[in-house]
């Protein structure tokens, strides 16, 4: 592609115009203009996250994304934080299984500063030796903090379980062996083959104009990059089969004072039509204090003070499950009352009025969750990076609205008839306590 | 007072008026009308904390939070919550040292309903036996979670050690054995004597007009209340003397990945007018990743993922710290390279760009920390409930330009110089390792 094409993707009326340019390079740029802030949210989006990492390489995303801010040909990394700390701006960074994210927040009238630091950081990073050697201490004390985060770590470990030594099973950090493994050229090899304007989502909410940021944006990244003749699309992941998924109890001796359970199963796929459903379920039976199980768990019999169910989705896979945090001796009794409820509600034991509270609070959810600019920065990068889709707010209530109570009953017998993976983690020496 | 007398405490200018109103009761409203929000935060903030109770009271104020959401004469627990979730609200609420807020965030057109189902919850809980009881396992399981988020729970440990036996030293949800000695009638008493109008700040902030938030919560709240002569005022607490401080090492032997460090001393009381200065200084000690103590610990040495300072301030004490998660056998170190920083910016090592950078952070957080609803709410009920005083935001860009160089450089050498109070956690049996 020669220039640059631009389209509106969403129109004012959705709370500020959106739109869309595609660079000559193929770097994707899109824009929420919102008025009434003094804000903008400035994100980039790399379309790599630890599921794309063969074995050897387990944990390279992630420290590519510390050492991205050890410094580049034209700043240290003391000039890198500070530049923003000195407006006022925030800068941080995450790596997910399927994309890594760069982000600022700053005053409007510095958006061409964040814009610059951080084009510098994905375009120029230098990955000296010396920085890769100091980093990889780092690495491991977020390792070991992480590990301590027991309610956090629960969830890792069940992804361990259920999708085994896969790609999406393996902990998107890597392991204190697999990143003390990981030599400057891999790192830098990585870096090469990854950071590429086609594989990149630049994304902008705020007091900004479209225009302006095309042309920020252009400045700082063009110049490093050639133009591309292929249109960029979703990054496509995974084959047409699913990913295989494994079942069975693993209990985690740890000596805490609250036993942590999660209950999972395999769930949806990112782009099953049967997510709006999926949503209300949560809400009916997880989602908050009057779902079934914070009632029967919680205000019922007073078992645990958190229970909650959650879900992921990814191109070819996806995990439903419920967590519970207890005294240990309560442990046994929590499970024996999830799993009722599981099967109640897997029955169509449903009544009309959780299905309107179930909906009632993915309204909410949606309509509420999108009030800053970094919710409606991230809404429009995922649009273009994973879903390849983005419905108006609209759009996304009626497809909640249409949910029926029948539809929900019917993906609950089918999830709920999945292979369960039960993740236990406490102060338990008698492992045959827990069975799935 | 036998009618409501309303007032404008900010004009427009600051992102929509802030009006003020008092009720016959004594009852206080506050309310901003910031237009281009769909949702409102509604709060209503009672100026009773864990430091207002007796040693027999510890954990009744965190205990009546929680007992409020188990049922009103109108409502069972399942109603209260329900009611919210239906239209897709989040309602919650915490308890601190100085004060216990509940606050719903919804559509604008929910807000008559989330001012009636936390107006019912104030004024008409009904604290049954049978509700005490099973809350009181919910209790058991909160502060065994707590327990167990060792990054979280040191904070608490420093926070006894440093106020020892006294209000402000004793944890927030009380212990255990505190709370299972709590009778319904304590329970009771302190919630009538406590759960006053003239003692309660409603809040709120969005898209609302001030007229018919007073209307709402006059209808709500006044029926349950008589009038009162007095104005109401903020809080008055302590004596003229400080609260004593304690000083010492502590060394919390657990089996964990991580090391937990927090070294601190007193601080700053609430009103004082170096509190600008406190925060131009923890910008350049420990805010940000440009900070002093993040390029000294983790850019240069790779000692840590996490270390920040941190900061509290009461209406007769306060209280400064840096807190560092490190792996144990780092734990030495880490403390020498922080207490040698502490010492060289108390001994006015502090560069004009540390300056520059410490003020830059500080506005950036005064101006993008007030872009949602529940933010705005939240500055205008803490400004009538214990500040007593509502600046602008320009008035508080001005102290903070104000801030110089020698302030900082000062204050850090006072501040510095107060006995050091050092808690430890991690796997150390040989505690003769930490010295103050």
């Amino acid at each position: 592609m020669t220039r640059a094409i631009t389209s509106t993707l969403l129109s004012p009326e959705e709370g500020g115009p959106v739109k869309r340019t595609v660079l000559p390079s193929g770097l994707r740029v899109l824009s929420q203009s919102v008025p009434g802030f003094r804000s903008v949210t400035f994100g980039v989006w790399v379309g790599v996250g630890s599921r794309d990492e063969p074995v050897k390489l387990s944990g390279a995303t992630h420290f590519l994304e510390h050492l991205l801010f050890k410094g580049t040909e034209r700043r240290d990394a003391l000039e890198i934080s500070a530049s923003l700390d000195a407006v006022g701006g925030e800068m941080n960074a995450f790596t997910g299984k399927e994309y890594t994210c760069y982000y600022a927040r700053v005053l409007d009238s510095d958006l061409p500063l964040a814009v610059d630091v951080i084009c510098d950081m994905i375009t120029s990073a230098t990955l000296t030796q010396d920085d890769i050697e100091s980093e990889r201490d780092v690495i491991d004390e977020e390792i070991a903090m992480h590990a301590d985060e027991t309610s956090d770590h629960i969830h890792d470990l069940f992804a361990e379980q259920l999708w085994g030594q896969t790609p999406l099973g393996r902990s998107i950090t890597g392991t204190p062996e697999s990143v003390a493994a990981l030599t400057p050229r891999q790192v830098r090899g990585w870096y090469r083959s990854r950071y590429l304007p086609e594989n990149i989502v630049v994304s902008v909410a705020g007091n900004v104009e479209h225009t302006d940021v095309v042309r920020l944006v252009r400045k700082a990244f063009e110049r490093h990059w050639v133009t591309t003749e292929s249109e960029p699309t979703p990054v496509r992941r995974g084959s047409a089969r699913r990913v295989p998924t494994y079942g069975g109890v693993q209990v985690h001796r740890r000596d805490v004072e609250q036993a942590h359970l999660v209950l999972g199963m395999p769930g949806l796929v990112r782009s099953d039509e049967r997510r709006y459903a999926a949503g209300v379920l949560h809400g009916i039976v997880g989602g908050g204090m009057s779902s079934r199980l914070f009632q029967e768990v919680r205000e019922k019999r007073g078992l645990a003070y958190s229970v909650f169910t959650f879900g992921s989705a990814y191109a070819d896979s996806g995990m439903v499950g419920v967590y519970a945090g207890c005294l240990p001796k309560k442990a046994p009794e929590v499970l024996d009352v999830v799993r009722a409820e599981l099967a109640n509600i897997a029955k169509g034991n449903i009544t009309p009025d959780e299905l309107l509270r179930g909906k009632g609070q993915m309204r909410g959810s949606v309509v509420m969750g999108l009030e800053d600019t970094g919710a409606k920065m991230t809404r429009i990068a995922k649009a273009e990076l994973v879903y390849g889709e983005l419905p108006t707010v609209d759009q996304i209530l009626a497809r909640i609205d249409a949910v029926t109570l029948d539809d929900v009953s019917r993906l609950a017998a089918d999830l709920y008839a999945g292979t369960p993976v039960l993740t236990v983690m406490g102060p338990f020496d008698n492992k045959s306590l827990f069975t799935v």
